[in-house]
């Protein structure tokens, strides 16, 4: 191979032993896995780096964990690897310390601060003063972006000064708005104008009170709540746990143990109380540094930004880095060999990971962002304390999943273009973002949008429909042919022959570096074959119900449920294999095995039940009427039982029936019943007429049944609206056309210019000049006349049938009005 | 490597890529496993011989069903491979011949005898005909056991002759039991002949007229009836359906297809209307014969038995054999080139499994007995087949599973030692027989008793008692610390150390030739470790509370629900892989999503809410009594609920409690109440005190827990026995000693030898000579009275007590008898 950067296989990874080809960071190709513990072996080490908890989590997040989530069970259920998957909670962090201080001066602030015209002026100025900071920042970063040579720096550069102007445009947005606020001469309350410009306010105030929050608790507290947050959102979208997990907090003398032994080996000195990692004396030393990212290294921007607090001037070289950090007033500390301070944010994870895993790990994941400077830190830091173990590769594999990109940018805190996880889950289904990020590489760029709600629904119902189909063909199937099988004819033999071909491809895609994208593109052609086989089958039931074959009892061979069951099986498993389904790990053990304690619907009928009893019994022991009897039987039917879903019927019989739970038939006798048309989607029941007559019903998520319901209700409603707009249109433009007829002179008026006098008739009798008409003087007169009444006609026509129709129409066109008003 | 018979391994086999080692009937040693389709590809074809549908299905079949059911599980689930399993059902077979043809002769006899005395005479000579030829078979074979040479082949000989002294027996038996039907003069019912010796017979009617059974209905109908019972019992195994299955009759142009084209390569000749396989020329042509089983070609023995009808006169070779039968009276026929006939047994199968799979599959598998003939006639027939495509191997692996044996015999329909599945599922569960099978080598004989249902249920107990122990410790952990972890201990390394050895050494076992009971055995070291994890975090818990850590709040961490999750994670997805769970295959699609028609105790609460409310509202409309009214309230209580595992409890307060469908927390407060301890188990929840006082709760099978409350019922009941027969015991000895007593000679009478007179007090006055007695002679005198009644004082006393109380004893031990009489 010819590899530009060095790479340790591990034994057997390039004699065609391995199944599996990952891209790896480390060699920024794909190269074939194989697990440390030998090429035969199933044990996985993996190590992710997990959440800095200092904010609610948003997409850019999902992205990472259900990406890595995917690959975690793709290489646990579809490869069989036993995986030890570890991950950190980074609750100590400059972001953390900052944020919890910055939020608790802003309350403090509130608090007590009363003059509105003070807080304003130092508002306007903590603007300003951010406004200018930026203006700065992104000059230096435009000018470093244009004296690059190196052509890769230069792209990364330019980038960066895209984000500094997205973040410019930002703030000279803030400034604008607080001008309009307090540009209307009354002062805004403290609460409205902290609303627009706190996150500048907090900057100024942290600069001139932060060493005044001393209480570790303000810290721990933002933390925890966050942590429980992200988790709160990671089962949300269906992500599993981890099999450790690792605190920093609960780390502190392992990362002290770690710093002291770097030292102790001479790849790290203490300056002023801080500790930093000499990575002039690791090269030395034998060691790489950079390996992630070779090409950042040296990138003093990149590098500073992933540290806020960098002291330069105590850095032997500007590319070292702090591995401990000495006490500052304004944030929480430990005692250390060098005095108070806190672990720098690299070292947090070398240790952790290094104390579960050891010295070798076969896969390290993170974000794209991660690689420079964190994870090359990380590496030399595991390499310098393994040095005398040989360590040269802590990791094997080192996964990066691809950004979330919205309208062109990645979507980041620091951009302010995020959208939580919660804000994602209100506009997709956990199940539909998975998909998203399935169909896209997992270590390039997924663009985000609500513009692929669409998408990712008929993605979602396209599965939907293929297990309800199957569903349906299974009940049918097995009940005509109890569970044996009929022989296999071609169609058989094509719809198995597209199975094996789903099953090879999958296979491919996954082993391709976990291709999810051409899996799921397999598994929509077997969707397609199946569709094709279930759709000849009805063809040809139909075409023997129509030559008379069904009557001489010789039907061609319905949907086979034996292979319809293995490829709805296959469907099944690999879909559960990317967490498009439950996976088989989800829920261990025998199950609620005989136990009716789990069945919540079950308890809330008998509960119901219980109280109707109860209520019985009351009533028939102080020997009440016998009508009241009969109103508590109505409120079972009318108030109990619809809250909990069912429908309850009574019959002349005198047999009520509950016609919702029911075994297949007679979901399906009811399914004629018009009134189940709403209930039944309630229920998780979607019902389909079919060309044979025979509706059939299919189980389904009762929410997208209502959405869909809703829509259908909502187009009928758009119908009706437009139509009664036409109505309005139309009798709008009739009112309109009379009254310009009733405004127009009469026809007396009208002829006054032409003839002088009328007979009682309204006939002309003399012209203008007082002249008798007669003969075709007459005539004409006449017909002048009778053009002028035709002008008028559809008005006197009108008021001949009703003397008050303009009025009327006048009413009706102001009914419709607000009917449609009414509507929208 | 050195076989001494050839195979020819797939492509890669040999080089090291095999994960998988099988035991290969066709070199009998474990070869690697590699398939057809290439050493990366995951499609396997496997074909496996499914049952001749002639009787119902016993537990040696149970045995083949449920071992391939595990390997094939084991190759889908955990190797990931996609299985193409194809099984066949012979519907047409001498077998079903004969016993359709027999059962339909003897249910004829039955209608048309009516004379008793010559049944009798009939039926004894039947029997008397069957023993005849069982001596004479018996006498052939041991002489030909004698004769043999070849020392494997002598042994194999000498079992058949074990197996025809074990038939001999029977039929013994039969005649004896025969003669004691009758030898009581007046003739027994008709049916009570048949019912001993129906069978004996039934041959001499088949003989007779079994050319006039001319219905082909009487033989299907006679195979779809044994048919639809082997796939029920198959299911209530657990066993997976197969994906294609066969049936002979639906492929009898391809059989005769095949047949001719045998023939047409010259492997196969035409003999008086049946066409047999040339042996012969097979091996002229370069194939070999008998790959399965080389040491059985020439047994004659075996080949005739594989065949019912065999004309030796019209093959050409000894070992030739029949692929096409001629049509004789009494079977069903098909039109042929040959004329009318039928397919022999072994060309059905390599018919239909190339049709469906080709000229080369991966997987073949069957019971040991079908090595030779059927599966090694089928090789010959796929090869001569497929001759011109170059195959000289048809199936890569051949897998044949072990016996079940039953006191030392194989069991066996014609040894009449079997117990049907049916049988044995009353004794054991599905789960307990799967165990059973799990923990031999599936291709190893297993012994089946029920002296093994306490060793399984013990098995399958300390599995539930793991799930059951983790979920108690999930529910506690994950209340008490969400769903975070604290950090890793030492008892926490030591668990997930003992995880990752159980999982190595799992993989270990199942890529030895599939060993569960290794599987079994490293899962089970699992369940010691989670255990051992689970005490000493107890321990720690009860330790902190006894000095006071629990009031200062530095409780120590509590077991890790992750670290558990994992554990049971893995458990389960082995379980699954052997089947002793639900594996992710056995449910696909989307699930009952928000469906309720499925929750089918849901539904039986709500048919029994609607009964009631009819009740009461007919009751109203009616004007009944408030005594009738609440008559049926109580019959909701006493009677409706119940029967559907409900207890419904009234209340002081006039509101019933429906106690035990609740959440968890409710479960454990409720379980304080000892009235509940008899209704938990009942709803499949197990309840244990602890050492902290509180109780908790477990779901489990209500069927287990019900035989526990038997058992513990059983035992208290045993108790109390055991304590009335130690009373009784006591009371007879003490009744029997003074009954001895009582027996005995008087005082006077038992010193009369001494001495002849005596005082009021019964004192001697004279020796036996006269003489008075006076000084010594009067105190010795004084002490032989004393002595004598010593002897007798234990009934005086008792005596003096009550006149009558021998008689009041002897009423006791008669009241003790009949107590435990009637509690046996």
């Amino acid at each position: 191979m010819s590899r530009t950067r060095e790479w340790f296989a591990p034994p057997g990874a390039e004699d065609g032993e391995a199944v599996l080809q990952f891209y790896n960071s480390l060699v920024d190709e794909k190269v074939p896995f194989i697990p440390a513990s030998g090429a035969g072996s199933k044990q996985i080490t993996w190590y992710a780096c997990g959440p800095t908890v200092y904010d609610s989590a948003h997409m850019g997040h999902a992205r990472n964990y259900v990406t890595f989530d995917v690959i975690r069970r793709v290489l646990e259920d579809y490869f069989g690897y036993n995986v030890l998957y570890v991950m950190n909670v980074t609750d100590v962090d400059d972001k953390i310390i900052l944020r919890a201080r910055r939020n608790h001066l802003v309350q403090r602030y509130k608090q007590q601060e009363t003059d509105a015209s003070k807080v304003a002026k130092e508002i306007e100025a903590a603007v300003q003063a951010a406004v200018s900071k930026q203006a700065k920042k992104q000059q230096a970063m435009a000018a470093q972006a244009a004296a690059a040579t190196d052509s890769r720096q230069r792209t990364e550069l330019e980038a960066a000064v895209k984000n500094e102007e997205h973040k410019a445009k930002q703030l000279q947005q803030v400034q604008e708005a607080f001008a309009a606020l307090v540009a209307g001469g009354a002062t805004p309350s403290i609460e409205a104008m902290l609303a627009v410009a706190s996150d500048q306010l907090a900057e100024q105030l942290d600069a001139a009170h932060g060493s005044e929050v001393v209480d570790h608790g303000i810290f721990r507290a933002h933390a925890a709540k966050y942590e429980a947050e992200f988790f709160e959102d990671m089962a949300a979208l269906g992500v599993r746990m981890p099999d450790v997990l690792t605190r920093v907090v609960e780390f502190l003398p392992e990362i002290i143990a770690y710093v002291q032994r770097i030292v102790d080996n001479g790849m790290a000195y203490e300056s002023n109380g801080s500790v930093y990692f000499d990575t002039v004396k690791f090269r030395e030393a034998g060691h790489v540094y950079g390996k992630c990212k070779p090409s950042s290294v040296g990138n003093a921007t990149l590098a500073s930004e992933s540290e806020a607090n960098f002291e330069t001037s105590e850095k032997r070289s500007q590319q070292d880095f702090a591995l401990w950090k000495a006490a500052k007033p304004g944030e929480p500390c430990w005692d250390s060999p060098w005095g108070k301070g806190r672990p720098g944010w690299h070292i947090e994870c070398s240790a952790m990971a290094s104390k579960i895993i050891g010295a070798k790990m076969d896969i390290h994941s993170g974000g794209e962002d991660l690689k420079f400077p964190h994870h090359d830190n990380e590496l030399a830091q595991a390499e310098a304390f393994f040095h005398h173990d040989g360590c040269r590769q802590w990791v094997n594999y080192f996964l990066h999943s691809g950004h979330l990109e919205i309208e062109g940018l990645k979507m980041s805190k620091s951009l302010k273009n995020f959208i939580t996880i919660r804000e994602a889950l209100t506009q997709f289904s956990a199940r539909q973002l998975r998909l998203m990020f399935l169909l896209a590489p997992w270590n390039k760029t997924v663009s985000y949008g609500e513009t692929m709600r669409a998408e990712m629904r008929a993605k979602e119902q396209a599965i939907k429909n293929f297990f309800q189909n199957v569903d349906v063909a299974l009940r049918e199937g097995e009940a005509k042919q109890s569970q044996t099988a009929a022989k296999w004819g071609e169609d058989e033999m094509a719809l198995s022959a597209a199975l094996q071909e789903a099953q090879v491809k999958v296979h491919e895609a996954l082993t391709d570096n976990i291709n999810t994208a051409a899996a799921l593109e397999a598994l929509s052609g077997l969707i397609k074959a199946t569709n094709l086989y279930l759709a000849g089958k009805q063809a040809a039931a139909a075409a023997a119900a129509a030559d008379g074959s069904s009557v001489s009892g010789l039907l061609p061979a319905g949907p086979q449920p034996l292979l319809l069951r293995k490829a709805a099986a296959f469907m099944t498993r690999i879909l559960s294999v990317m967490g498009v389904l439950p996976g088989p790990s989800d829920t261990p053990g025998f199950g609620g095995e005989g136990g009716a304690a789990s069945d919540a619907a079950g308890a809330s009928y008998l509960d119901a039940f219980a109280m109707f009893r109860d209520e019985i019994r009351g009533l028939s022991k102080a020997k009440a009427a016998h009508g009241e009897l009969l109103a508590a039987c109505d409120r079972v039917r009318d108030d109990t039982l619809p809250q909990l879903g069912v429908r309850l019927e009574d019959r002349p019989d005198g047999k009520s029936i509950v016609p919702l739970l029911c075994d297949g038939s007679s979901c399906i006798e009811m399914a004629q019943h018009a009134q189940c048309d709403d209930a039944l989607p309630q229920l998780g029941v979607r019902l389909e007429d079919r060309p044979d007559g025979k509706a059939i019903w299919k189980l389904d998520d009762p929410a997208v049944l209502a959405t869909e319901q809703a829509e259908r209700q909502a187009a009928a409603a758009e119908a009706a609206r437009r139509k009664l707009a036409n109505a309005l249109d139309k009798k709008v433009k009739e009112l309109d056309k009379l009254q310009k007829l009733a405004a127009l002179p009469s026809e007396r008026e009208a002829l006054a210019d032409r003839y002088s006098a009328f007979d009682e008739a309204g006939e002309p009798t003399h012209d203008k000049d007082g002249t008798l008409l007669e003969g075709k003087a007459k005539d004409k007169a006449r017909k002048d006349l009778e053009k002028a009444r035709k002008v008028r006609e559809p008005l006197t026509k009108k008021l001949a049938e009703d003397p008050n129709a303009l009025a009327a129409m006048e009413a009706e066109v102001a009914e419709l009005t607000a009917q449609i008003a009414a509507m929208q």
